[in-house]
């Protein structure tokens, strides 16, 4: 029997493996080596995610852009008072986010190795080209994939840029993903097909408001089940 | 009569517009921030030069991983002693960076539009995937290429997949840029062929010793000739 779907897509970050966690922990421990150096009743994490805000657009997403939003938030934030053996400390966190293991979520080597038995599979995921990459890698899941896109950005015009570079028609496309944002509304808008599946953190800025009837699975084990 | 080639690669940082001469201003600029900030004696520039070299296999190419580089680097070697508004600044100069004009180097849109009449055009470039797309945008020469490839290291194999990406053979493909390693070595190794425009700067990793008999061009006004 012919699979209803071709092509299946994978995001990669709080879709395959843990991303969001590590953002939220660093982002605690910059609150704690900043405390000291604001003043009362500044709230830092808003400062924070002010910063991230106005550098989205220049500097783009990943680990690098949101270390640097670190570092000019604590000089701000701190109106000068932070040492620069503090401003180190801040690089290291990014760095050693950067480098840190792969943490894959449940049951996703199985999946893929089920779902890509009879589909094409295609990773689809925004970040830093080579932190991206470098976790793929350590992932050990590279060799389920046929085609691997780190991009800017998932909106329609990268959904159908993907699908003709691996020749795929959108309504044979399913996009699996933890983002209604980026996974699932602009591939429903070119007549693809999506699964969401919920983390237990979603980046603010993914956060969309939305009337589309979304299809929910509670994990990725759901899937197989849910594109055939 | 059938060109010589079915499709011409071409670098982008200092092949078809200014960027290592922006590394070097804003490295001056950043030993002078640091100067009053440092122990008589010490080189700033080694300094960061070996901040680079150490993050490279980390955080990759680009302006994002330089300035973080900036970062650490005035963190250590003003021995903690940098002021935050220092740290503000140098961060400050990595931001503009990311949005600075695009300078063309001179004949560039003439170059390609006349290679394009009979070749198919490929970018393949190294570097932050958002700055890199924001430069191909204003530069206004993004309609030139077929494919645009934002990679992570210009290696054989890297040459390999965006050969399989755009269907076409190695003997048919020529890269024109300004980094012998980068490249004309890799595309050599794998049957193709290469052009060499040397740029004014050379960025210290990409100089290589080799033995390869290179085609070089004076400017990229000499490509149509030589590619055909």
């Amino acid at each position: 029997m012919t699979p209803r779907f071709d092509v299946i897509g994978f995001d990669a970050d709080d879709t395959l493996w843990h991303s969001e966690d590590s953002f939220y922990e660093v982002e605690r421990r910059f609150g704690e080596l900043l405390t000291p150096h604001v003043a009362d009743g500044v709230d830092v994490g808003a400062a924070l995610r002010a910063t991230e805000r106005r550098h989205l657009p220049i500097s783009g997403y990943g680990v690098k852009a949101f270390t640097l939003s670190m570092v000019e938030c604590a000089a701000t934030v701190s109106q000068g008072a932070v040492p620069a053996a503090v401003i180190g400390e801040i690089v290291a966190l990014g760095m050693a986010m950067l480098i840190e293991p792969v943490r894959l979520l449940p049951g996703v080597a199985d999946v893929l190795a089920d779902v890509g038995a009879d589909h094409r599979l295609v990773l689809i995921t925004k970040g830093d080209l080579v932190h991206q990459w470098r976790k793929l890698e350590l992932s050990g899941l590279a060799h389920h994939f046929v085609h691997v896109d780190v991009v800017m950005e998932k909106d329609e015009a990268t959904y159908r840029r993907v699908l003709a570079d691996v020749d795929a028609e959108s309504e044979r496309f399913c996009m699996v993903g933890n983002s209604v944002r980026s996974d699932v509304l602009p591939v429903l808008a070119i007549g693809g097909h999506a699964v969401h599946i919920e983390y237990q953190y979603t980046w603010e800025h993914e956060l969309v408001e939305h009337d589309a009837s979304v299809v929910r699975a509670a994990s990725i084990l759901d899937v197989p089940a849910l594109v055939r």
